[in-house]
């Protein structure tokens, strides 16, 4: 009897699609070899399917219409790579009702209606793999899934935009400002021509949802904590950082707190001695803290056509042998129930030790200091620097309302006020 | 009817085994919660179950005969925390007879018996499951063996024995010699009473034998390949390394050739730029290069009671889950197929980039690059200090023997030859 194996079809075929197609080609006899039985692909859809991207297609089944490779007779597993959420949630979700498992790197599309698709696979006996839509390549959701999965986690932080990584290690190596180098960003190909999602943390957020979900069982939206970017940071920031022994990066970062969960996205000052604050260019990291295994970090490629390729295939793998096994929800999803009381802590009671960075003339240091300890922030250092007309101050743990009335408070004496949280020991 | 879960027998009450009571107890509700049902530590096994452990024993059944619990009734899952490749070997024998998957920490066992007992497990329809083995706390194998299982690995490697670790980073921060940090290190407890098979590189030998089963697919014994150990390390071993831009870190490495597998552990000379070359103190991590998931990183404790416990936890949970389900052997315990060519290269092969340090009086730098040149070895920078009385050269890619004979060509005129291989990117 011939090895039929297990039938694949593929929608999309970007930068990523483009990865699975080269490496299910070049991998075919591995993965075979570790399976036990072949992985096929035999259907690939795309609303375009006249440029040239360097791969043979004349081998696959070909369509522009996602309807007809979903319903196609005897595909086993579904590879959703549109992107977005909208077609995408209408080609996982037609593979789920028809009770076929998908693979998918769609991290907007799971923070948006994570909830509804995985309800969805469930009434359906199908799962939904998504190790590629969090830092690329590292397998840390599977990390989080299995390989801590006896453990009750305390805490993560994690640089997940690599757009951004490569920005602020940019700036901080060149001195040059933010819009010099998201245009060295996009040339490079490590920004998109519209890169806002990156650079305003919302494509940070989207991963945190999912890292939230598997860490402590918690169900948030991308709206439910506060999120900030990288766009307003200058080149003094970077320095002034330096200056007091940190590194910026643009943190995804949850703890539990007897309040409850508490998850933000923005830049940080991180200690240089770090490992975090040492991932540098595009590379992502994801660190996480929990009662038993302590301190576990995380790096790697966080996008990138080949890297990211390599989550989804092994994710496809998994499936296959599921599929194989007769098995389903093997693992659940995401944290399967909520762990800790308290959900998330209200965005309200953000709180931190932070650095405070002003610009204007004259004596800033001493309205400056006043104005904090009128709103009972506790100055631990300050510096005052003619030259660049700017005042800096670090606080203890203090309200981040509170530091922000106070520099209300200052009025018209500053310019472009800087609140920068202090990322201390995960 | 009454939910019984899955029933677990415990053999070893040492540091891990502890750790492992510890842990079952206090996430009770959060395995169960993640499982679907409980898991259940019912049986305790230990030639010694007076010493107080911190720990209370009232509710488990307890023997000093590990083939009682073996044999007892209604067991489904046995861990194995004895250590050593004797009574270790028995226990895991008998109950993968019985039918029962077994979880391990046990690397000198899977070192020299692995073979065997993945052959016994297979023909009984049981598993063996052994993140614990390598790196503690870090689901590093779980990453090889899963989150990369669609990639091709071309290199790896890890500080792997954190003993050694925290000697080193003792060593360079103190500048005090191998013997005091030594010591230190046991009264910390970060060494044992006998610290032979860490500090010579044997169990970081035992642990590269693992990782390239699952890595490569190659079978090898820890007498296989090379394997140096840090005693003999100088403090002016590590201020040269500094000097040149270094970190010496004990590194158990591999890397596929044309001519097959080079795989070693030895001190060698990190760039101190690099991720690993920041690992300080007790810390492991393993870096790993593949073909479409470039260079990833997995950092964390590499032993200890709680970290170690996660890990074997964590096998313990996909075990249940297996077992529930009725599956076993969904993944091959190791890269069950050799798919690269050549197997493991021979050792008389070994090759790199050294630097080469000798004492002795006088001018050393003149006969040492006529001694390296006469043996083809090109010199790429050479330091002589007179105060230290040493010279130090580094090479390009040479032949380790050469190295070797061009040391005994000089004869009485050096003391203390130190050959360290300087290991460029992954």
């Amino acid at each position: 009897m011939p090895e039929a194996g297990v039938r694949v079809g593929l929608v999309g075929l970007g930068t990523i699609g483009t990865g699975v197609v080269r490496l299910l080609e070049a991998h075919s006899d591995l993965i075979e070899a570790r399976l036990g039985f072949p992985l096929r692909l035999t259907h690939i859809a795309d609303v375009d399917l006249h440029t040239d991207r360097g791969v043979a297609l004349d081998r696959y089944r070909l369509s522009t219409d996602f309807k007809e490779l979903v319903d196609a007779a005897g595909l086993d597993l579904i590879v959703e790579l549109i992107g977005g959420t909208g077609v995408a949630a209408q080609v996982v979700a037609s593979a789920l009702q028809a009770g076929k498992s998908v693979v998918t790197a769609n991290k907007a599309l799971l923070a948006h209606k994570g909830a509804e698709l995985f309800a969805l696979a469930r009434d359906n006996g199908a799962e939904i793999a998504f190790e590629a839509s969090v830092a690329g390549t590292i397998p840390v959701l599977r990390a989080l899934r299995e390989g801590l999965a006896a453990d009750r986690i305390h805490a993560l932080q994690g640089i997940v935009n690599g757009t951004c990584n490569f920005i602020l290690s940019e700036m901080e190596e060149r001195g040059e400002p933010y819009a010099a180098c998201l245009k060295r960003a996009q040339e490079l190909g490590y920004a998109e021509a519209d890169p806002t999602f990156d650079v305003n943390g919302t494509d940070s957020a989207h991963k945190l949802t999912i890292l939230l979900g598997l860490a402590f069982g918690v169900h948030a939206g991308p709206g439910d904590f506060p999120c900030r970017g990288i766009a307003e940071l200058k080149p003094a920031d970077l320095e002034v950082a330096e200056q007091l022994g940190y590194r910026i990066k643009l943190l995804a970062s949850a703890r539990q707190t007897p309040q409850g969960v508490e998850a933000r996205v923005e830049p940080v000052m991180l200690p240089r001695t770090s490992l975090l604050a040492g991932i540098g260019g595009a590379l992502n990291a994801v660190e996480v803290r929990g009662a038993f295994s302590g301190s576990t970090l995380y790096c790697g490629a966080g996008a990138g056509s080949r890297p990211t390729a390599s989550a989804v295939v092994a994710d496809l793998m998994e499936l296959a042998r599921a599929r194989r096994l007769g098995i389903a929800g093997r693992v659940p999803p995401l944290g399967a129930v909520e762990l800790r009381a308290g959900g998330l802590r209200p965005v309200a009671e953000e709180e931190g030790e932070y650095c405070v960075r002003v610009q204007g003339g004259g004596d800033l240091a001493a309205p400056l200091v006043a104005a904090l300890a009128q709103r009972g922030a506790h100055v631990t250092s300050l510096l005052q620097d003619a030259e660049r007309a700017h005042a800096v101050a670090t606080t203890r743990r203090t309200r981040r309302a509170d530091l922000e009335q106070a520099l209300a408070g200052l009025g018209r004496r500053i310019s472009a006020p800087q609140l920068i949280r202090i990322q201390g020991d995960l």
